[in-house]
C-alpha cells in the first residue's frame, strides 16, 4: 500500500487532533450512552472538573456537541451537551475501540458491555464492504490510492 | 442506552490507554501502509527521534508489533516493525478515524487517499450488521446490556 503522497493532510491525524485525547474520547462515549449533564460526567468518567469542563467546550467548538439549556426546580439554568449529527457519525469510531479492547483487553470474565441489534437482540458486528457490494475481508484485501485531496511529493 | 454498570472495565477507555496516543496511531497508519523501518517512520511521521522510539517499544511489549531483524549490506543489523494479528485487527479503527476525518476535515480538494476494493476498484466503506444479519443503520438501533464481565453497581 506504499504510495508517494505526504501525510500531512492525513484524515486520520486530523481526527486524531479532535477527538484522540482520552478524556475528550470517554465524553464522547458517556454522550452516546445518553448522559447529557456536567456532574453526571464528572461522576462517570472521573475526569477533572477543569479537564472536563475544557473537553466539552472544545467539544461544542468542533461541532460534536450542543448545549441545550435546562432548569432543575430551585435551581440556575444549566446547559447540557447533545451529540449533533457531526457527533453521531463517531459511531463507527466508538464501535471499533470498543470491539478491539473487547477482544484484547478484557477482564477473564469477557466484555464488561454488550451491543445487541434492536430489533432482534443480536450482537452487532462491523464489517468493511466495497461500494459493489462485495464483503472485505481486511486490510490485505483494500488498495490504497491518492485521492481527490492527494499532496504528492515532488 | 442507560445501563447501571461501571466504567472502570470499559474497553474503549482500555483501547485509548493502549493506542489512543497520537504518535502511536500515526505509527500504526504507517505500519499498515507498509511502513516498517524506523527511519522511514520518522520521516513520514516526523515525530522526534524518543519518541518514535518509545511509542515502538510500547507497541512491541503489547504485542501489536514484532521486530525482525534485517542487515542492509556494509551497515550493522537493524530491526523493522512489522504488524502482528493484534496490530492487524485495529484496521477497523484505522478506517473508522480515516472516514470521519475525510468527511468532515478534509480541504476543499477532498479526501487525500482513497480506499478501494483490492479486487474490483469500489470504494470500501464501513457498515455494523447483526449476527441475523440485519445491517443496523447507526446508535439509534443499538441497545447495550450489560456482558459477561459487567462489574454492576451497588
Amino acid at each position: 500500500m506504499n504510495e508517494p503522497f505526504r501525510a500531512e493532510n492525513c484524515s486520520i491525524a486530523r481526527t486524531l487532533d479532535v477527538v484522540g485525547e482520552k478524556w475528550t474520547f470517554l465524553v464522547l462515549r458517556e454522550a452516546f450512552s445518553g448522559v447529557r449533564r456536567f456532574a453526571d460526567m464528572q461522576a462517570i468518567t472521573g475526569a477533572p472538573r477543569q479537564v472536563l469542563s475544557a473537553r466539552l467546550a472544545r467539544l461544542v467548538d468542533e461541532g460534536l456537541l450542543r448545549k441545550v439549556p435546562y432548569r432543575e426546580p430551585g435551581q440556575r439554568q444549566r446547559d447540557e451537551y447533545r451529540l449533533t449529527e457531526k457527533g453521531l457519525d463517531l459511531y463507527p469510531l466508538l464501535i471499533a475501540l470498543m470491539h478491539w479492547g473487547d477482544r484484547y483487553l478484557a477482564d477473564a470474565a469477557g466484555p464488561p458491555m454488550e451491543l445487541t441489534h434492536r430489533d432482534c437482540g443480536a450482537p452487532v458486528e462491523q464489517f468493511l464492504r466495497c461500494a459493489d457490494g462485495h464483503e472485505v475481508g481486511g486490510p490485505r484485501e483494500v488498495t490504497a490510492r491518492p485521492g481527490p485531496g492527494a499532496l504528492l511529493s515532488a
